[in-house]
């Protein structure tokens, strides 16, 4: 923009003007290129562009290992490492010096290796170092192949300089960004394993729904009819319902441990203390048949003790027996099946059952608390416990939100905060209708519920194949919990079997 | 560097050449400094010397709130913020048109309130937008009085208008890095919470101990004598320091619930099998004691049953206390204090004692386990278990040597994994000697332990007042575990004073 003003005596310092003017452009393209894959190609197509080289490749130096590295080489797309000091560019990651030469093939150092594989001829060179703010080298530009068939010339040197120099700044930052971004995920991923620890049957979990939810959503792109039709993810999208789903479980911190763990309908200390219960008791039946042998022997004299005896052995027996028989009970009663039809009912009637303590106080052989645990007619939690477990959800939430999350990711705490909600306003915590449930939610339900099933087996439960599980799914859908269209991707598109593939790749 | 070849006759050009050279410079500049404290007055700065200003300002436009901010007008500390619209400023940021006026004053949208309060008196005034990468206006910079008296000319406006451009990648990328940097500081600090609540007598400990440990890391700077005269900590080495300190006890996350807040030595549901047992063992005395009155009776008659009752009665009371002694005797060694003399061995006898189940199965009233957990001479913990809390270490190193931490903050899990270690190689978990332990984690031990022992109640002890506390720390100064210079620095900045101070404001 600022050259059309000048008078047109000096066509040199016109052409120059106009080449930092777009050396300022593109530094500010460069600046807003955080994705070092397309920021090092900007780079070498404006590189080529302000030297008139037919291309250019660029190399950023690792300092630790001494070397050079090169993501991109314009028409290559592996990675190529040299070792500082050899070849052209080492020599000037190594010096600082510029080398220009108007035939390569002439100077020993050149490596024609890479001619030799690509079929390309190098003719004329133009290397530079790049430089931080503080002066120090990192990395080299090269230009090759002047297009005008000339050396590059003195102006060719210094302004490849100069967008060397912004470039190094660019890629100093997309550099530093990588490595934070890195860091926080490396985190975050280890802080989910560090706490899916306490409950080793959901390990790895929280890092699968992640993978099924995002190779889901990916899946809409393929989506060309339907609600879904023009729902699209971008990359920071991905990278938000990554995160929720890979913290949807996190809130499970604040979850006691023998309620995460819970196997049967009493825990272990409690079944411990209503076996000693029991012992107390059958010792009781003993105690009581031992007072009435004697009382018996008082009233009705010593030579009668060989019959008395004979029945209260019996009475005892029987006694004991119908005792084992009531623990029997309470021990299957005890597992995560479905409670058997009228045992409800024999339950309650036990809690009539008495007997006398060590100290002679009478007590009930259960107690209220056990008979309701007991009578828990499916799976093993209570009331309140299942409470505790879906209040999980909750402290979820209350973590993500207190997190200062930036703009791309902000809707990270709402999106696992519906994991558990239903489209039929059945879910929890908030039992919210359809309309406030977000499509990445209604898509980590269904991954949710799938893993859930799938992973290996669980204390409570066994895990199920998967055609099996996506029967269970479809019964979910039909009764109106999961979004049916949503199923219908996730059993088209064969998510499952993608998210395998794929990380195993 | 560049326009020293180019022939005289040409100063306009030659001078725009020079002014686009140094945006380059600049830019250069602006973009390694990520610091938006430092960032921000050298792009005022240089503003004002590329247009020959008296003095710029920079306004940052927040769409959320359609706000402009500054952070620093130069000459002025406080932030201002100005609605857009309102103002030169806020006319630019609104319209994205450059305004220049000779006269500030007689033009109806300046306003000359900032030039009553400073006393400063604006002639000229050159405000111009600043532009990301899409074009989209993110701020404005202004500059006041041309030196030479005149008005700001177009070349003026293009310069300015280049350097804003710039500029605003930079303040972006700045405001990018600060939005990652608080957002992977507050989930850090989030999940350090969430995994401290498992444990609520420790809630807080974490982040105390980072405070005093950066105070004390600080303090340093004021110490010219000593061994420590010469050790100074970054900025950047300070949040590595802050970061292992905040996360030394992330491990216990590795620790079972149970042991973590154990009370007593034994845990409440073993404390509950011994009681049920004692309970039978109790019944079991006075079964066994109507079998020998039945016994006595057939022998010697029923017309002793009176005696035989009397001696019977007799004797159960006597056994029945001795039994109620033995639990009161083992309640008393479950307590967290110092065994007393001679009761060690008064527990190893007592593995003898046996008594009959409700089976007539003799078994121990005492069970090997709670015999040695009864032993324990000092606090609550078992070999075992003391092995197992001081695995957290392990735990937290494991934890934090998965995460790719940026090169500057490599060290945080080095200098977390030797917060236990002593100076006279006794710590753990390697028993390393002093010159394995970094400064940096000699100073976490001092604030750790002095935390521990300051914090409010935990189960097992009560909290100690600061003058004890250090005390207490002098008397392991002494023994040799702890760092003495570090104490004493500890001590003579008075470090937890001022620590609390500094996370009252």
């Amino acid at each position: 923009m600022l050259p059309q003003t000048q008078p047109p005596e000096s066509p040199d310092l016109n052409r120059r003007l106009k080449k930092l003017t777009s050396i300022l452009d593109v530094t500010k393209a460069m600046s807003a290129e955080r994705d070092l894959d397309l920021l090092l190609p900007l780079i070498l197509y404006e590189a080529s562009k302000v030297v008139e080289a037919d291309r250019c490749s660029l190399f950023v130096l690792d300092r630790e290992r001494n070397q050079l590295w090169s993501k991109v080489a314009q028409g290559s797309k592996s990675e190529i490492r040299l070792p500082v000091g050899s070849g052209i560019a080492g020599q000037v990651a190594e010096t600082g010096e510029v080398i220009n030469l108007p035939d390569a093939y002439a100077d020993e150092r050149f490596n024609r290796s890479f001619d030799t594989l690509s079929g390309y001829r190098t003719q004329s060179v133009l290397c530079v170092p790049m430089r931080d703010a503080n002066g120090e080298v990192t990395g080299v530009i090269q230009a090759l192949n002047k297009l005008n068939g000339q050396p590059f010339d003195s102006e060719d040197e210094e302004l490849l300089l100069a967008l060397g120099a912004q470039a190094a700044g660019a890629i100093e930052n997309a550099l530093l960004h990588e490595d934070i971004n890195r860091l926080f995920e490396g985190f975050v991923s280890a802080s989910v394993v560090a706490i899916e620890s306490r409950d080793p049957t959901t390990a790895g979990h929280s890092g699968r729904v992640a993978n099924l939810t995002v190779t889901m959503a990916r899946a809409l792109e393929h989506v060309h009819t339907g609600p879904y039709a023009h729902t699209r993810f971008s990359l920071s999208e991905l990278q938000e319902l990554r995160y929720a789903s890979l913290l949807h479980d996190f809130g499970k911190v604040g979850v006691r441990e023998p309620v995460l763990v819970k196997a049967e309908k009493l825990y272990p200390s409690e079944m411990d203390a209503l076996q000693a219960r029991f012992q107390l008791a059958r010792k009781d039946l003993q105690l009581q048949s031992y007072r009435r042998r004697l009382a018996a022997a008082r009233s009705r004299g010593t030579h009668h003790l060989e019959e008395i005896d004979a029945e209260e052995d019996a009475r005892l027996a029987q006694e004991t027996k119908r005792l084992d028989e009531v623990l029997e009970f309470v021990l299957t009663c005890n597992r995560p099946t479905v409670l058997a039809q009228g045992n409800f009912e024999r339950l309650h009637e036990l809690k009539h059952l008495r007997f006398e303590d060590s100290f002679g106080q009478e007590r009930p052989l259960l107690i209220e608390r056990e008979i309701t645990s007991l009578s828990i007619a499916k799976g093993t939690l209570s009331d309140e416990e299942r409470r505790e477990i879906e209040s999980h959800v909750e402290h979820t939430y209350r973590f993500l939100s207190q997190i200062p999350w930036t703009r791309n990711l902000r809707r990270v705490p709402e999106i696992a905060y519906a994991h558990h909600e239903k489209l039929n306003g059945t879910g929890y915590p908030r039992a919210v209708p359809d309309v406030s449930i977000p499509v990445q939610s209604r898509m980590m339900s269904i991954a949710d519920i799938y893993d859930a099933l799938t992973a290996s087996d669980r204390p409570y439960k066994k895990a199920v194949p998967h055609q099996l599980a996506l029967d269970i799914l479809q019964r979910e859908v039909k009764s109106g919990q999961l979004d049916a269209d949503l199923f219908r991707i996730f059993v088209e598109a064969e998510v499952p079997q993608r998210t395998q593939k794929e990380s195993h790749e």
